[in-house]
């Protein structure tokens, strides 16, 4: 499949996931040198580490070497804990000690993810000697999207971008042009913050500066499109009742991902058995009126689905940074009439069946209307309960200091089917007495 | 709260969310008219558009000057339809010809997305005269990431980074130093090919090209992290079980949001009217054997649990292209032998659950280990049935043209739920024949 038609390192790149891992080294090994590296560089963190494991040591030092140092760090990251150190060694020493402080940072945090090579200005210099002094960095850096201007000390005086020089008068002074209000973020800053403010002021690249105000780094938008997209796999993953993954669906072994979801399921299963334990109280009207058990499905299900909007809704707006603690009351209020709303059409339709149903077939007995107000009644609780539940549960979890994410559609479900059964039941005791119960 | 201390672009921005219209107008107004062109940048298109219609026809006019052409046209496509025309009138004429080319194209393709003003160079110029001539059209861009290089005919002829540009000898030929093989997209590509795209190229920006190669703008990664975040945000509220919001949270009108939801709820909730009807025909089951009732919200619940687990994990792994239509079976196959596994565990923990509670309250009856039996072998064939059905329904959303988040947890869980009361109540009137029923 790989040798009919002549690879190219954007070919390979897209085939990568769906190869094998014998299937990578050769694809990788039939193609230039050239492509080789442009393939390489493109690989993820995961790939690179994999492929690597698979060169002699001197081919694997040539590949580590043409990576940015933050890109190699996240190879190293991605290699098995005593291989670490040899792969370091294979770095000149100015990489070596580069790379160990990156390695010393969590890599969810800004100082995993920033670069500590970047193009720096002096304020004092004039646009043209800038552009000039830059043109001599340029070899050391991946990306130059803006320039720093740092004092004596180190640190961050200024920032100014290349469009921003480029158009500015040769004569003038840098830090007559430069931006002095800079958005720069902290080595501890948490990734899915630093993506926040990417987003809040459409930057290309955010400084990471220690508590002096010296600059260590720079995070650039590539990493932080990566995060987006990881921290969104991640909240999808426990919006669907699971673990994260932390890999592809189809590199994820299957006993990793076996563990993943049974947890998890495991968990939700014990909750479920609350309904059994509720239902267990219910026998006596059960039998008395089998026709409320056929209900039963339908009522509970109502709950957990309006839960599992609510909630899905309130957990992607906090994510966002749309909705705040504070903010829970106004969502409170809101979801309170929503599922006002919500349970009086379901249970409009759910009354219209049951009445139709009856006149057709004749199913529910002399009773029927007082079973369609039971099953009425039942739906408006039982989806203002979920509703109201699901928006609340994630800030709850917040409140907590747990993600808000795990309160998934599934675990707000379960949380509501238990509720859903003592609704039903208590709403049909009360409105069946002295007919059917 | 906004006049306690003196307001910046910055803390304006952070806080814009949660603020009124009047107080955005006031906070607004209150800054100095450096931090208003900031501020008025950094703000979403549909925020532009809404501070815009609060200004007088003049500042009107200045603000939208100092967008950026897609930005223009992403401000006026957030207007009422009847204000657009005078809003492109305020531009100079020269702009409202790119605006009015932008508009044409729909805004979730490339072409939507792109902004027409980009740095060119041509390939005969040296590095030296072309960082000079990229000086010279500096003034008119949004951002330099990447030049590219252009023949007579406007057709693409390669691309160089401003990096590469300036690490290369000022007397070599920018044919020499330029990258031949160029990503490219047409104009109507959709912006999430374009976002997977970047992702998997690692590009700062990609040029989009007509059938002849001609180069038409450029589409950078700024818009690439909006898109991003927005599909993320579409496909989580739609495994949530609703329509996608298109807005923030606080800021979707309650009636609004009630219609996307109240549809989807329905709809689930006519499906799982069916549940009603399957168990109408076990009633004499259930008359026979309440316990059996007892266990239906469990039972079902597992199916739907497993199956919103799977359907999630296969339409994240879809949308970032991890799979394709064709690998179906390696799914299918994967899926049927962890439905196998996760069944086997909630049967075993479902099954001890009886056998204990029996033992300590003697609540199942003389048959409680048959009971035991029906109710393992029900949670393996639900949730085998659940896993499988909810990652091919994924599948087959998107062979039939549907877009695969469709398959919500929600869904799958009524869908699993009919099947599930079916699955049950055949088991046990199997196992059960002649004891309990």
């Amino acid at each position: 499949m790989i040798t009919e038609t002549p690879l190219t390192a954007s070919s390979a790149l897209a085939a990568w996931q769906h190869l094998s891992a014998e299937e990578r080294v050769s694809a990788f090994r039939s193609l230039s040198r050239d492509q080789r590296e442009d393939l390489f560089i493109d690989l993820s963190s995961a790939d690179q580490a994999e492929l690597a494991r698979t060169m002699p040591e001197h081919e694997r030092r040539t590949y580590l070497r043409i990576l940015a140092p933050d890109d190699v760090a996240d190879l190293i990251q991605e290699s098995p804990e005593e291989e670490r150190d040899a792969l370091v060694n294979l770095l000149d020493w100015a990489s070596q000690r580069e790379v160990r402080a990156l390695l010393a940072y969590a890599e969810d945090d800004a100082g995993g993810l920033m670069n500590p090579r970047f193009a720096r200005l002096r304020p004092d210099m004039t646009v043209d000697e800038a552009i000039a002094y830059l043109r001599l960095q340029a070899r050391q850096m991946e990306t130059v999207y803006y320039a720093y201007v740092v004092d004596s000390q180190q640190k961050l005086a200024g920032v100014i971008s290349l469009r921003k020089l480029f158009a500015s008068d040769g004569r003038a002074r840098v830090s007559d042009v430069m931006r002095i209000e800079v958005v720069s973020v902290q080595a501890e800053t948490d990734q899915e913050e630093v993506a926040r403010m990417f987003s809040l002021h459409d930057l290309a690249a955010i400084p990471v500066v220690d508590e002096e105000g010296r600059i260590k780094g720079v995070v650039t938008l590539d990493d932080i499109v990566h995060v987006v997209q990881e921290e969104a796999t991640e909240d999808i993953q426990k919006i669907g009742g699971m673990e994260a993954l932390h890999g592809p669906y189809l590199d994820t072994r299957f006993f990793e991902m076996v563990k993943k979801r049974a947890g998890w399921l495991a968990a939700l299963f014990l909750g479920e058995m609350l309904t059994a334990t509720a239902m267990a109280h219910y026998e006596d009207e059960i039998a008395q009126a089998v026709v409320l058990a056929v209900f039963i499905p339908l009522i509970i299900s109502s709950g957990g689905n309006s839960g599992s909007q609510a909630s899905t809704l309130v957990v992607r707006a906090m994510a966002l940074g749309e909705l705040r603690l504070r903010d829970w009351w106004i969502v409170a209020w809101r979801e309170l009439r929503s599922g006002l709303v919500l349970g009086a059409i379901l249970a409009s339709i759910g009354f219209s069946r049951i009445v139709v149903w009856h006149a057709v077939g004749g199913v529910y007995g002399e009773h029927y209307l007082l079973v369609g107000i039971t099953i009425a009644l039942s739906l408006v609780g039982v989806v203002l309960f979920g509703t109201v539940a699901g928006a609340m549960l994630p800030f709850i979890l917040r409140r907590a200091g747990v993600d808000p994410a795990t309160a998934s559609a599934p675990f707000v479900a379960t949380l509501v089917d238990v509720t859903g059964v003592v609704i039903y039941f208590t709403t049909a005791s009360i409105v069946l007495r002295g007919t059917l119960l």
